[in-house]
């Protein structure tokens, strides 16, 4: 007997059909000996009928009466999917994130889970009944109710997983697992079967699509084995678990490619410490959040005027943030003494991602390779342990996933 | 400076135009200088559409369950309205049922209120802040949610005004207050300026349609002043209240009729003790519910066979529950001794309700001149302290109304 918590999102429960064979697939898991514990959200379309209401009256509204609001969308799935089950003949017990005991701070809207107390649920467990709890849900220290904000029914559901020593958590969505790369770019793209908590999060871009990728690090944290699946499907779908020796034979997981950055680049910055730290701190006070940070060696003599040695410095920046960090770049270039500032938003970032990249040589050497051999130049190369990403011409990023995924034969099962 | 409670039902707060309507109202009591606590109904239509998903799944919901449903309706209200005023730039906080510190017992779906620990409602009203409540709403021991039933949302009002010693307690509807009839019946029907308490519930048949009659009883034992009125317009509606001096120069307040009910009479039945237990407790036993029970003074000279004196035995019932109550009392009138079962659903209850009528006398020799004048023969007459009622032919019901409200001149303001 196992304790496993399962958590459906919107699609999953969009209509009274889906929410049926929810119910079906969760007594299933009962009856086979398991406890379960279902974590539910809204259904498709309800937050935003929710949200366009409130913007009705209120083009700026209060964080604590929007999350009165929005928190009535994943009580009306609880109970929906509760009266369910009990159509099933199953016996059942909903509860709202404030009777699940799930305590937040107080940041209305995207409140952080502080600690759970599920008396309640282990109550009902221990009554042999199938237990439902509203995702994305809490309360804080008054007794407001508060939401986790985007993807909070993840965590919701990792959090449970952790509070109730469960053996699994199992994430129930409209795609059948995490894969190979997108397979809209790469019809060669596979199903991974099992992936490591640190793969998982490089491979945020794939993954971020399928599962709220901060209740990855929450299950990471905790070493809850997770298991995303399809909500109308019986195959497997992808296990996020700890990393083992089978993972490290394989020397890339996945691929994964991004056309939503732009790159900012420094030429002939003074090489001298806390010229970085003014770069990106003016960067990052105006709220752009910098992904890539890279800084060569002094490629320049040391020629310059104060006798100093020179060097190039790039970052890349989401592209809607782009010409606002340019025209940063521009004021502050001249105060730092950079020679000129170019920029570039007509560019792809590629990564491959795998655990095995630490022990097997020549991974960067290939994918390096395969790229030229496809006239692909590189303007930016950064380096993780298991991630290596690159710089190219966003033409060419479809071109350089489907080679790169031949390239190291992510097709074949590992 | 005043303490008011408001309660708009579902009909005044159907769309969002409604509820910022309803928030304007609210915020002007506030400018006033009241404190303002304001219950809300579900919008107009969305308890149904709960239901009927409710019932799509599962035509015998739990009621546990279909209370975390319904009970998500008041919650949209009161954050939709919380944001109406905000947008109008009043301070503002919404509580659900359990937030307000609603007390209730186990009994989902028609739970009664136990207790309310009002203070956050009082916190807030310190701090100036209008307060908004969830109607309808409550918890039990467990903290699990739980709905008062039909009408609740006044109950809670009510029950409020007593928890927080209110000065008044506002019922904002779609009608302009009580009338002395049925205005559909009666073209000269008057909106009632004052009426008392036991009028109100003497009245039920009108009045109900415009409020929980329970909730009148609440008021009426703690003294809450209740101001019914219309939620979109500025004219005063019917104040309830207690009795007073001005109220006793009228002998009549209203008419009301029913064309609901049927009459079963035994006939012929021994009059001897424990026989008007013993048809009332098989009716009861049954589930149904009587309304008039008349037993007359013995008609028959005491030629039983037993030597004991006859009598006829006659009670109402709802139409629906007619037939059955025929069926019941035909078996057991052989067992009684009833020499005969009549029965006719084709009746009409006609009454007249005043305090007035206690120091007024000839109020029931008028009712009766009157309808005799219009050829009306009555078939069971029944009265209280303030109230006279009749059961006539069916088809003489509005003509009845008429006359009654002619002859006790109720067209004019009292």
């Amino acid at each position: 007997m196992a304790r496993i918590i399962q958590k459906y999102g919107g699609s999953s429960v969009a209509n009274l059909e889906l929410i049926k064979g929810v119910a079906r697939r969760a007594v299933a898991s009962k009856n086979e000996g398991h406890e379960v514990v279902v974590v539910l959200s809204a259904m498709r379309g309800e937050t935003d009928r929710l949200m366009s209401m409130a913007r009705g009256l209120n083009p700026d509204p209060m964080p604590r009466e929007l999350d009165n609001l929005l928190a009535t969308g994943e009580q009306v799935s609880i109970a929906l999917f509760a009266l369910a089950c009990q159509s099933l003949g199953e016996k059942v017990k909903s509860f709202t994130g404030l009777q699940a005991g799930i305590k937040t701070d107080d940041d209305h809207g995207r409140a952080r889970i502080i600690e759970i107390t599920p008396t309640r649920i282990k109550t009902e467990l221990a009554k042999g009944r199938v237990v439902a709890v509203a995702g994305f849900q809490g309360f804080n220290r008054l007794g407001d109710l508060t939401t986790l904000g985007r993807g909070g029914s993840d965590t919701t559901a990792v959090a449970l997983a952790v509070a109730l020593k469960a053996d699994l958590c199992e994430i129930y969505t409209d795609v059948e697992g995490i894969f190979t790369t997108d397979p809209r770019v790469c019809e060669k793209a596979r199903k991974i079967n099992k992936i490591s908590y640190e793969e998982m999060l490089e491979l945020a871009s794939l993954g971020s699509k399928v599962m709220e990728i901060r209740s990855v690090e929450l299950g990471m944290n905790y070493g809850i084995k997770i298991h995303v699946r399809h909500a109308h499907a019986q195959s497997q779908g992808t296990y996020i678990c700890e990393e083992d020796t089978d993972m490290e034979k394989t020397p890339v997981r996945g691929v994964t490619f991004s056309v939503n950055e732009a790159r900012v680049t420094l030429l002939k910055v003074p090489d001298q410490p806390g010229v970085a730290a003014k770069i990106l701190g003016l960067v990052s006070k105006a709220g752009i959040v910098v992904d890539m940070i890279i800084q060569n060696q002094s490629v320049y003599h040391p020629v310059g005027e104060a006798g100093t040695s020179l060097t190039d410095f790039s970052f890349t920046v989401p592209i809607l943030d782009y010409p606002k960090a340019m025209e940063l770049m521009k004021e502050a270039g001249r105060e730092i003494g950079a020679e000129k500032i170019v920029g570039d938003d007509n560019i792809a970032k590629i990564s491959i991602v795998g655990v095995g990249m630490r022990n097997h040589a020549g991974v960067a050497a290939l994918m390096f390779q395969t790229l030229a051999k496809e006239g692909i130049n590189l303007s930016l190369i950064s380096t993780s342990e298991i991630k290596i990403s690159c710089i190219i011409e966003k033409k060419y990023a479809e071109l350089a996933v489907r080679a790169l995924h031949d390239a190291f034969k992510l097709e074949i099962p590992s």
